[in-house]
């Protein structure tokens, strides 16, 4: 039922169903499960929708960026989905004031989803569920899904296994400012966007984006088709924000022309399959109170060099090993030695 | 036997502790981990060597700056390591020929010890023993332990989990050459050393380490107490090889002064013990095959967007799960059910 009102793109069933997929309650796994299997099958925009991965630090005008970016492509007749990712956010709900009113426009946008989601849960840890939140969106009939992320933690570099393209927002700046940018964000961008490209700023803005053109030409391409552009951008000109999204759709067609795109979602699936295959099988170490203990005490001798890495290592496996027996023994009746 | 010559310095000794630690033979393995506690327990010498990571494109001359920079410290006294790791090599009895001829004169040093390691097993997978192997050089009293990769693969980024300092060695060149770097090995050097600085080079070597600072200015310091350089040198000048070391006493002094120095040798320590656990929980989904047949299944269904990730990362530990627990009742004498 929910998932045939999302397939037809209904917004809160979508909200529904990405709360769902949220929850870290054991009752709810089978049912998100199901839901993601019934949504994929029946949804016909499977693998349609074009996925934005857009960063940058805060204060470099995210929001309003993506309020006027966002108008730009429903004005066209797509329909654009927003998942904001907030390491800070207190969510309540399902939703964040602060979202509400900083894209206050595209809001009110019938053809416009805006979901905040708290990184944690997003993007960190077993419980990540960022690569099926925009496999909602997606099976909901977005034709563009953004996602917004902070320059900050782990989540910069995990972008590039759940986007189409990143896109890198900056703001003008002296060269010290640069120095702010998160570690190896500039060597996955696809295109970077000098915001707040206007009045007082213009000089500046045009020096940032000659400062990113030259630290670009340092990274390696990540695609043999495509070279990383930096653009100018401001909320006030329709034409700069028209130029970003034309040169989103040369990227894209590129991508699509040369079969990257589908080579890169294939492997974006099969990295986010592997992704929670390794967590579940590192946090299945900690569920034994035994092997957290001797886990705690291990790391510690290792940290005063008082045993090598290897042997400790060795040492975690085997309890683990021991104490996974006795589990599987106490939940599934095996009996030690014959007992005749 | 081994152990105790290895700590007392003898080359031979150190030569056969690696190779036993490098071997695959799952009747060494209690021997290596033997062998390993004990030089450990044994050597006076534990965290007291200098671990300095150089790594550079083919053809950057790091060869030849290695036997110069590694004679300019043996001729201060100190005896020096120097661990190559190649990918390409094709060892037989843990020497490369090619490795003998490229840094002769070092070979030739008593205070030297040189041994070419194959990326595969020194670097990569489950049965990675860089760590060990430095280990085993520290406690065999090298002062200054040099680990040289080649700036291709996963080793550019693997090696700021074993060294205490990364040193990336460039050759003057246009900005074209300057793409070439790793993606990343930028971000971990803490020190950018142009080589080949003389005669006619050295017009663009000046050229080549101001754009390498300019990069530099874009990356985020790993210290908030080092601030990484350019430095030119050339095999043929004693002065610019003694400014590098120079250069790496400095930054040695300064981790050392606040502390973290030791602080990275600890997370390290730990870092490398997680690395082996999660490797080996990994390889484990591989023994069995019917487990190998599921995957293959399933990541086929999951490339094709057939079945969600998470689903199929749900299906593969089950599977794993329940052939496990098979695998441990053959192997442990525990039978299914009470045998009354």
């Amino acid at each position: 039922m929910i998932a045939e009102r999302l397939v037809q793109g209904d917004r809160a069933a979508l909200s529904k169903a990405i709360t769902l997929i949220e929850s870290k309650l054991e009752r709810h796994h089978a049912d998100a499960q199901y839901l993601l299997s019934e949504v994929q099958r029946t949804s016909p925009s499977v693998n349609k929708s074009f996925k934005i991965g857009i960063s940058g630090a805060p204060g470099v005008g995210k929001s309003s960026f993506i309020d006027r970016f966002g108008r730009l492509l429903t004005s066209q007749g797509l329909r654009v989905a927003v998942i904001a990712v907030d390491p800070s956010s207190h969510r309540s709900g399902g939703s964040v004031l602060g979202d509400k009113t900083r894209m206050a426009e595209l809001m009110r946008d019938q053809n416009a989803f805006i979901r905040p989601s708290p990184s944690a849960c997003f993007l960190g840890g077993v419980t990540a569920n960022a690569f099926e939140t925009l496999s909602l969106c997606e099976c909901a009939g977005y034709d563009v899904i953004i996602v917004e992320t902070v320059g900050v933690g782990q989540s910069e570099t995990q972008i590039v296994d759940l986007a189409d393209m990143v896109l890198l927002l900056v703001a003008p700046g002296g060269g010290d400012d640069l120095q702010g940018i998160k570690r190896g964000i500039m060597e996955i961008a696809d295109l970077v966007v000098v915001n707040k490209a206007d009045g007082d700023m213009m000089a500046q803005a045009r020096t940032t984006s000659r400062q990113y053109m030259s630290a670009l030409h340092f990274m390696v391409p990540q695609s043999p088709n495509w070279t990383p552009r930096v653009l100018l951008s401001s909320v006030h000109s329709e034409e700069m924000i028209n130029g970003v999204w034309h040169k989103i759709c040369q990227f894209r067609d590129t991508m699509t022309k040369t079969n990257e795109l589908q080579e890169k979602r294939e492997r974006q699936r099969r990295t986010w399959m592997w992704k929670q295959v390794h967590e579940e099988l590192v946090s299945r170490l900690y569920h034994d109170e035994d092997v957290v203990a001797e886990i705690d005490r291990l790391q510690e001798k290792v940290t005063r060099a008082e045993m090598s890495p290897r042997v400790a290592a060795d040492h975690i496996l085997h309890t683990y090993s021991m104490r996974y027996v006795s589990h599987l023994k106490s939940k599934t009746g095996l009996q030690e030695g014959p007992q005749t």
